[in-house]
């Protein structure tokens, strides 16, 4: 039985079947929580091991969850969860139960809290760290409107928490006073472990032995001081006024910035948390809860390799074994790992390169190098900002720096790109893995407007490899000494072409596109791995007698203008694709040079439309979007036949 | 005499002038380095006050300045000035003593630190935070070459230290083991006074009596203890315990971040700063120095009035009477004064809006509404991520945001806008001021890729008034129940045209532009105050008998349809004209129309070229880059000129 087609008759238990919204949560008695718990995360395990998603989060925070729609008064007081993960028992409770093993699906539940999803879902999410932010936003305007019995609450982990805008936040609720309440959740996991100052200080308070008492303990130990004369009363009072010192101005981070602290407590102790949170409820002003939970709590195996089971794919939920599609002959790698292993290959032999990831060592295959080469490759943490600017810094110093950001979070670092790369024209290699649509996590990560928005940036090169060999040559030529501008290589989630991939490298002339096959009146110009499609088009056009031209840019800045001369002097009918928006992006990139240089021609541009593409498999959406192969068909005949009729007399305008 | 004619012999002091570098400076006696302060300030004073610049951040860190070139080896040992307006005594010190009357002149020094101006420049600034990520990165690639005696020193703000990114950048310090040194210059200011717990928190640790002999007194006291009957020796080690894990784990917001932290010292003692320095030179690892000190230090009036001498224009440095230009007839305001007296007005009449500005109260004025309603216009901070999805999380209550951010920074806030706004379809106004060239803060701040940068976002309405009566009317737009998605508006620094500006409010329809004037065989398509060039050029170019049309299209997005369909139709000859990017911007909007609807036309796109513009005033380099009046009636001629030809049997291509 193919592991992929399973779809077993999933039954939440007695409890949670009744359970239609946290109204009937809230009826039910606090002795039931520890039940509902229960059926809440078999629930999750039984339906995310045979349709997939996000596992370890949503595990984790099942007391929490259960807790919070206990406590408060959902939706009037407001949950935003941050990045989303974790909230797929917030789903469960609030309305979307039968409806969660559509989770991710094209058409169905958005793996992240969505507002046009359901009133539950205060804030879309999936990026880090927007929570405080927003949350802050809905308790000020809570108090602006006077309804001040509304509670507001934000659940942030620790490897959020170390993300700029959540400090930002942080330092702008400590003096808001707004009701809002901060649930610090501390796993010290991001996908992979945690890292920084911050974790070390969260692990020191949550495993200090007596430190949450430290406090209480001073004020009784000085509270006995016996006075006389060696330790006169003024010796005291200063002693006593010294400690209150300490303690009142810096007993904590949080407090510093001037938010109350409480904690830290078993994040999985639900009588606890149903305890803490109702005192909460009463506290007025910000204020932070810092609990400890468990990423993959109550699944042994997931609990053990967080990393592994964060979104384990499909599984068998008894023997937890994680099913893997068998093929019989070598398949394509995926295009993180050829990122991967490549750069070792390059750092052996340039003992200049350096390698950066905010916080995706896993997603991006930096872990290899980080492994082998801990002195050279680096994760700083959810930090894209920092991660941006440290390469630049790295840069001033003759270092070629591989920092790897995914397409949609390198928004993060937009500014640092700008300003402290391209302005300065330091030859830091940008390599932008989940370019293009990157499928189930949908609108929040899809790679769409990287072309887009670097286009504009001068000094910029700018380029997308078609295939596995491609991307080698690119990451070869982008660390060459002659090679002296920030150098984006943008590549798509997911596997490549080429089962036999390890090519030997070859420079690249930087700006120089290729010609991949000649034809006639109607030429595709392609960027980058959707290329494939139109190489697939094209073997099925021949078919029909119809015989476009392909080339493959390569490069978006510069573009090959030599090569783009050779086709427009030979082709009044163009089709470009790309896997980014088509407002602004690569095919607009071939206007412009049409409007410098007089070239008048018909052009379609095939890419990703200017609206918000939801969720699904990467082909799906690439099918929905209208620049899969059959797309580029339809393109390509629907532009040739014009030209059939126009040879009866008839012309376009 | 005209003040703005004023280029007096200004001489520096008699130990300064024989300063060409800090070679020089380290070969003074420590005893001579306070009137090296003196001679430096005075010079500061003088050339600033007659050729203009940022003043107040400067002198207040003329001691710092000469005691980091006195104690470091610079240019080995490496000084990244964060943001940099407080940079001039760096410079002057650094072989740009003579040189420094040239400062921010068109062709002349930036006014911020600039690699390729001079080696001891060791990386680019301009907008805050970036010091520590830069500075971390020059001592990680030290580090990993093996120059441990190389010492990087950042000196930021405690403005500055508000930015998310900072706080990335402390927090991976804390743990990377690089020898660098954090100077947090602590004076309570950005350009106006800050906020924020972080404000707040470290004015607490340096006003309070005894803080920082507070951690000393307690051990000396502890050690005094009396041990007997009442107090046993368990119950002193418990407390001894007790206390020294208050101490160890959280005396202070920075050591829980794991650096060490010295200070508060006085910033303005050269003396105790050279000593301290020293000291720090000596200690390996991450370290913080606090210390305290006063903007526009030694000129009492910039003391006193910190905001207001920030960057004061030219004065008469003997009276401190700030030069104004003196006009018989009213002239037009500036275009902020317009959005910040229009704000109130709208604000007024609609309840439901609030104004939100990351640290720009005074440059956007919305210092108005600040003063007059306190409830409904917040200073965040130099916070723009915060800002973006504060104001993302207000507008999901129904509150009607005017968040107002520089185009420049609003590049800080690029994934905020993408993932919390416009995913979200939530009515924020994003009011861009300083948009397009920004004049002689050159290429860090102008404001050139916000059009590119935001026309490939789903959702996002992007407007640019040509006039005073245009912004107003797009404020009142923006504000309008009816409005439904993210707004921009985008507007230039300084003057618009309109002397009598207040007019009565009009809806706009969103996505319509306006005809200005009918004209013959070319079109001049603008956007934004631009648009005003196209107006003079048409109205020379009359007197040529050339009669271009003029159609100021007011949104970049949605485009007016109709009326670019009328204007193809009737024009096959087009110049655009726009304050941003010609790589992706208002012209290649017009270009993906043009393919989209099959019409071919001669197109010239006029605006900021790929490549990266320099300083000088707003018009000198909207000359240089060719969309100044001149520019537009050079482009109209020379592509009339090809018709002419053409009649004669030449055709283009």
């Amino acid at each position: 039985m193919d592991p992929y087609s399973v779809n077993m008759d999933i039954k939440p238990g007695p409890l949670l079947k009744h359970i239609d919204n946290p109204e009937n949560l809230r009826r039910l008695s606090r002795e039931q929580l520890h039940q509902v718990c229960e059926e809440l995360r078999q629930y999750i395990i039984d339906v995310v091991s045979v349709h997939g998603g996000h596992f370890g989060a949503s595990l984790g925070v099942v007391e929490l969850t259960v807790a919070l729609h206990y406590v408060f008064n959902t939706p009037y007081d407001q949950l935003v969860w941050d990045v989303g993960h974790q909230a797929y028992g917030h789903k469960i409770l609030t309305g979307r139960r039968d409806n969660f093993p559509s989770n991710r699906k094209y058409g169905g539940l958005s793996g992240f809290p969505k507002r046009s999803e359901s009133p539950y879902d205060t804030f879309g999410v999936g990026h880090s760290s927007t929570s405080i932010s927003a949350a802050l936003g809905m308790a000020m305007a809570a108090k602006y409107k006077g309804e001040r019995d509304r509670q507001v609450v934000a659940v942030i982990g620790d490897g959020a928490m170390t993300a700029g805008m959540a400090f930002e936040a942080l330092n702008h609720a400590g003096v808001a006073d707004s009701n809002v309440l901060i649930i610090l959740n501390d796993n010290c996991m991001s996908i992979d472990p945690n890292v920084g100052a911050l974790k070390e200080y969260l692990t020191d308070i949550s495993t200090s032995p007596a430190y949450n008492r430290v406090r209480d303990d001073v004020w009784k130990l000085l509270g006995k001081l016996p006075v006389g004369k060696h330790f006169t009363r003024e010796m005291a009072a200063k002693l006593e006024q010294s400690v209150k010192g300490l303690v009142s101005k810096s007993s904590n981070l949080f407090e510093s910035l001037k938010l109350r602290y409480f904690g830290p407590i078993d994040g999985h102790n639900i009588t606890k948390l149903v305890d803490v949170l109702q005192d909460m409820r009463s506290i007025p002003g910000p204020k932070l809860l810092h609990i400890l939970t468990v990423k993959g709590k109550g699944y042994a195996l997931a609990e053990k390799d967080q990393t592994k089971w964060h979104a384990p794919g499909l599984f068998d939920k008894v023997t937890g074994e994680i099913h893997k599609k068998h093929f019989p002959t070598p398949q394509p790698p995926k295009y993180q790992d050829v990122f991967g292993h490549t750069l070792i290959e390059l750092a052996e032999a340039n003992p200049a390169i350096m390698g950066i990831t905010p916080a995706m060592p896993s997603g991006s295959s930096l872990k290899f190098m980080m492994e082998k080469m801990p002195n050279r490759a680096f994760d700083v943490g959810i930090c894209e900002q920092h991660a941006a600017t440290l390469s630049a810094g790295l840069a001033t110093q003759g270092l070629r720096v591989f920092c790897n950001i995914y397409s949609s979070f390198m928004q993060r670092a937009y500014d640092q790109v700008v300003h402290d790369i391209a302005i300065q024209k330091l030859p830091v290699v940008l390599c932008l893995d989940r370019a293009g649509l990157v499928g189930e996590d949908g609108p929040t990560h899809h790679g769409a407007y990287d072309i887009a928005y670097f286009r504009c940036i001068p000094n910029m090169i700018i380029s997308a490899p078609m295939n596995e060999q491609e991307l080698r040559n690119l990451m070869y030529t982008a660390q060459l000494d002659s090679t002296t501008q920030p150098f984006v290589i943008r590549y798509p989630r997911g596997e490549g072409v080429m089962p036999e991939w390890k090519t030997p490298f070859q420079a690249i002339e930087i700006g120089k596109g290729r010609k991949l096959r000649d034809g006639q009146e109607l030429a595709i110009l392609s960027i980058g791995h959707p290329g494939n499609f139109a190489a697939a088009a094209i073997r099925d056009l021949k078919a029909e007698g119809l015989q476009p031209g392909h080339y493959d840019l390569r490069f978006v800045k510069p573009l090959d203008e030599e090569l783009l001369h050779e086709v427009f002097r030979k082709y009044k009918k163009i089709v470009t694709v790309e896997d980014g928006t088509v407002k602004g992006g690569f095919g607009s990139a071939i206007l412009e040079f049409m409007a410098e240089n007089g070239y008048k021609a018909d052009v379609r541009i095939l890419g990703i439309p200017d609206r918000i593409v939801e969720h699904g498999k990467p082909a799906e959406l690439q099918h929905e979007c209208a620049y899969d192969a059959e797309a580029i068909k339809e393109a390509v005949r629907s532009m040739m036949s014009i030209e059939v009729v126009s040879t009866k007399g008839w012309e376009k305008k």
